[in-house]
């Protein structure tokens, strides 16, 4: 059997989010399946890298899939852009060995969140970022950031139920870029808890608008509890950007 | 009586273009005037830049009115922002002396058009580009610009029926920006008769593709003649970022 691997870009708005659930149509799971299956004739069940939540965007989601067809790469490509709606693309079709699993082999992945931080609101770029009106210390927010990158229990920044699982995570990378009066932030690490960069994103608005202090991070990460956190930041401000294999 | 001048940001997807017909209330004009009208308790007509096509976009629409009402600025600014649908923000609120008037004063206009130059469409580009997926000869465009630029006839390039009015216009920059996949068109001048930059991008496009050659701009200028010149290209592409006084 032939193992294909996609790399795909969404907007997340109008979808309830990357899982099928059942035979519901409004995932972009169950999107893709069903023009795949069509395209083969047989029941297509595809592999993605991991959830992305109801409203979440996609640049570089990764999925897989099991199929006999013997069709082309670029006419599977073509077929999929062909009858997928326009806010769902599939960027790239390639052929991965037998073995390849786009959850399990996933060794990183990298997200972004845009925040809009200006009392007027942005016409274009609203379903894209969250509006954020108040002034923000920068200079707080990067320390903040240096403080949550590296090796932690981040159980207390996550929405989980308790868990038998490790909620222990590596941050690798997170950064704060200033374009205009766009907010750019960049997460990357080796896996995120349900939930975690969103409510990382409160925390961190928090400490910059002066709501809570610096300390707050160590503190969750000694008390593992989720309420002393950040709100949970709307999903349309959230990007999968990449998953590292 | 105040002259009240407005800057204004819109997408212009949902609208039927600029200029309020009848009572119509899917014109960016009309939407305006119905909520500074509840605002005053006046019947308030707003004297935009210059119409704007159905769908195009603006990032600096320039509009004024006559009010005899005494809130400060900052409240027009708050109540129409609060008022006005998401995809239509009033950036900022002046007080001008009463001989302003936003068409008659306008010394020049810069517009903006965007083309997604790839096979595979973006998800997240579609509403405010247009996908061009053939390869184009960019140095050849560029000549084409320089072609352009400066004093000339340009009724050959407009969806003008025959006029006694002057058809002459300058444009004063007329350049090509590659961001990646994207390519974004400035254009600079004194004023852009009726589809003049859709139906130039049209010709810079067939130019760039071949299908054209770069004399036919002097043909144009030669023979008035718009059949020789390029398609309208699509309106979703366009935004009228900047009216200069």
């Amino acid at each position: 059997m032939r193992n294909i691997k996609l790399t795909i870009e969404y907007d997340g708005k109008r979808y309830s989010g990357w899982q099928r659930l059942g035979n519901d149509e409004k995932t972009i799971q169950g999107k893709i399946e069903a023009i795949l299956s069509q395209m083969t004739g047989e029941t297509i069940e595809i592999i993605g890298s991991g959830r992305t939540d109801a409203g979440t965007h996609a640049r570089g989601q990764v999925a897989n899939f099991k199929t006999n067809t013997t069709m082309a790469l670029p006419e599977v490509l073509d077929f999929l852009n062909r009858y997928l709606p326009r806010d769902i693309v599939v960027k790239k079709v390639e052929e991965v060995p037998e073995r390849f699993h786009a959850r399990y082999n996933a060794k990183g992945k990298k997200y972004s969140y845009y925040v809009w931080n200006d009392p007027i609101p942005s016409v274009f770029e609203r379903n894209h970022s969250f509006d954020y009106p108040q002034a923000l210390d920068l200079e707080k927010m990067e320390k903040a950031c240096q403080k949550l990158i590296g090796k932690h229990d981040f159980i207390g920044f996550s929405a989980l139920k308790k868990t038998k699982k490790s909620t222990v995570r590596t941050i690798e990378e997170l950064s704060i870029q200033q374009e205009g009066k766009m907010l750019h932030f960049t997460f990357v690490g080796d896996g995120f808890l349900y939930k975690m960069v969103r409510i990382l994103m409160g925390t961190l608005l928090d400490i910059g608008s002066g709501k809570s202090d610096l300390s707050v991070i160590d503190t969750i990460f000694e008390t593992k509890v989720r309420q002393q956190a950040g709100e949970t930041v709307p999903s349309h401000g959230l990007f999968l950007d990449e998953v590292y294999y």
